[in-house]
């Protein structure tokens, strides 16, 4: 029933998981049920169809002590504990989040919702921290959204690279949703089918030919150029590092080129000094009347209000999954400006996703206990 | 201002309109706008910056007569008149569009509305068709919405191919509007930005490792596969012929392994007697319970209550840019079903089409004078 065949520890121990756990999926809170329904699924695709088969556990290290502490669901503790090497896991409130201890081995911590960043009110260093923790384990490819003190420990690595799959599809996702103008055309109750001459009046556009502009060019950009190379775009990026391009099909320009050439601009980019509010009256000024911009980093890296008023002179479209202020608050005018489109930063989200970041924290744990380097190390 | 480059005969055509026609663009009714607007912005990319330069015109056969009569806008009839080898073109009213004149050599056609599927009452043979006419060219790639007698024409030739393109790009738009399910979480007027649990309750789906299942494996399919293979989608097609798979991507199944695995089933095949009502209860019910099926073709290849009976029973989901009854009556059920998105018939439209349609024309008026096998022969 659960397996996962490219990671011969973990699928062992998954399936030492008692079958009590797997019992308990129906029941899960969240994440933990996410989690588990898609180990479930990728079961389902392989060939194992033991469960509850604690008889072949093989965790490794049985001598040495691994205390995993996460902030996840009480019941992922469960699953954590089943990891090879580990030999114990809990839970830490959520009102007790960022007084992480300072007697774990592993931590594995989830992001704020933007109430952490870039300050550290409210959220004191603990006492001794780091003490014996050796690994901070992120549950986020970005590390714009936790305390600074949490970087003093040992090693801190990310879950880089486990969601640019599915962000790259959301952005996919966003540009034929602008193109072909679905919330537009699609017909709703009380509506009626449009006359030929309606329909022919301003036709739908293409990503054939067009081209796409990526701000950044890291692993979702990459993969957001691999798709839209499949459509035919011309492809430019700008970087921040002065690497050759690492795609045939992606053309390296200058900031400015990059946002005057662009029909979708797709913002990738990690948040920090120089990028933060990059995208203001300037270089927005300097955009197609009718470009889109799609934002899956982070959304100070436009100026909202400078967005605001180019909306206002009738210039540009966006789709936006991450914004500035974030969350918004209720009320907000980009709820409502027919310009924008708005999800609330949902773009990772997959059923893989969690899966994903499971087997990042599992591997990184054996690397951990191999002196190996870190995926996704900070 | 105006060039098609890669049509040598008809770049030098279209350099030859007098300035009128191109200072009428602004004025034109459609769809002769959307065609002119189309090829000025095909101009802009290329490097002609003639325009009205009717002093370079390079008219072959001059000594042959050749009358096109075509349905469409009366201003379109200039730039037929400009093509190489016409010598004159006029615009059929559209109460009399049936009643085509059987002194012309060539005729360019749109198919109706529904209105002439599958029987001619009202569309009566006009007397002595097809007389002197030697090709009808049809502004489709459907044959189905012409009178039958229309084919009694020594040559019939469709548009088939030039809008493969969009529409597989609308088939991967729905898709990809489906499986990140745009619709739902997109935030409107009012909205409150969710809590990160509200997030996590159901993450979106991904393409990556679905099924794509094509019925039919034309142009359009060919094409969406193609697409869905940078998505990484296992890719399965049940088509007409014996024909061998086209694409090493794409495996040939049986149509009820086709409908049990697809996750997308696109509809891509021709309506006809083999296909008309073929997703009836039998293979609808056959189909995974969350299955999407996208149908790009023509809507009476669905059984449409049969459908109706799966959503009622908590199954499927559908995006439609075709359906029958087409055009949807005013308040059917279709309109405002939670499973459904309906379109109307709009997935052909780019600012492309028109410019493709023209050519295929062009193109097609070229073969017919020079005696070479048509594009597109019916």
């Amino acid at each position: 029933m659960i397996s996962i065949t490219d990671r011969p520890g973990l699928a062992a121990s998954v399936r030492c998981w008692p079958s009590r756990v797997v019992t308990m999926i129906s029941a899960m809170t969240i994440p933990v049920r996410t989690i588990c329904l898609s180990l479930a699924g990728a079961g389902r695709k392989g060939q194992d169809g033991g469960h509850g088969c604690d008889a072949i556990c093989s965790h490794q290290n049985r001598g040495a002590r691994m205390r995993v502490v996460h902030q996840f669901a009480p019941a992922m503790s469960a699953m954590i504990a089943s990891l090879p090497g580990v030999t114990s896991a809990e839970h830490i409130p959520l009102d007790q989040r960022w007084n992480l201890p300072t007697d774990a081995d592993v931590l594995f911590v989830l992001h704020g919702e933007g109430d952490s960043r870039s300050h550290d009110e409210g959220l004191p260093r603990p006492a001794g921290w780091p003490g014996s923790v050796r690994l901070v384990q992120i549950a986020s490819a970005g590390i714009d959204d936790y305390p600074t003190w949490l970087f003093d420990a040992p090693q801190v690595a990310t879950a880089s690279g486990t969601t640019a799959r599915p962000i790259a599809e959301y952005a996919l996702a966003v540009m034929l949703n602008h193109a072909k103008r679905l919330p537009t055309i699609t017909l709703n109750a009380g509506d009626e089918w449009p006359t030929r001459e309606m329909q022919m009046d301003k036709p739908l556009a293409s990503l054939e030919g067009r081209t796409l502009g990526l701000l950044g060019l890291g692993q979702i950009a990459r993969q957001v150029a691999r798709f839209a190379a499949a459509f035919d775009m011309t492809i430019i990026a700008t970087r921040a590092s002065d690497a050759p391009s690492p795609d045939p099909n992606v053309t390296l320009v200058p900031l400015p080129e990059l946002v005057a050439r662009a029909d979708h601009l797709v913002i990738a980019a990690p948040i920090g000094a120089s990028t933060r509010g990059l995208l203001g009256a300037d270089l927005l000024g300097r955009m197609k009347p009718d470009a889109h911009i799609v934002n899956v980093a982070r959304g100070a890296i436009i100026d909202t209000d400078a967005l605001r008023a180019q909306f206002d002179a009738g210039r540009l479209w966006a789709s936006l999954d991450v914004t500035d202020p974030e969350p918004l608050p209720p009320g907000h005018w980009l709820f409502a400006h027919p310009r924008a489109r708005i999800t609330p930063h949902l773009s990772w989200s997959s059923s893989e996703t969690m899966r994903r970041v499971f087997e990042r924290l599992a591997e990184n744990i054996r690397r951990l206990q191999a002196g190996e380097p870190l995926l996704g190390a900070v």
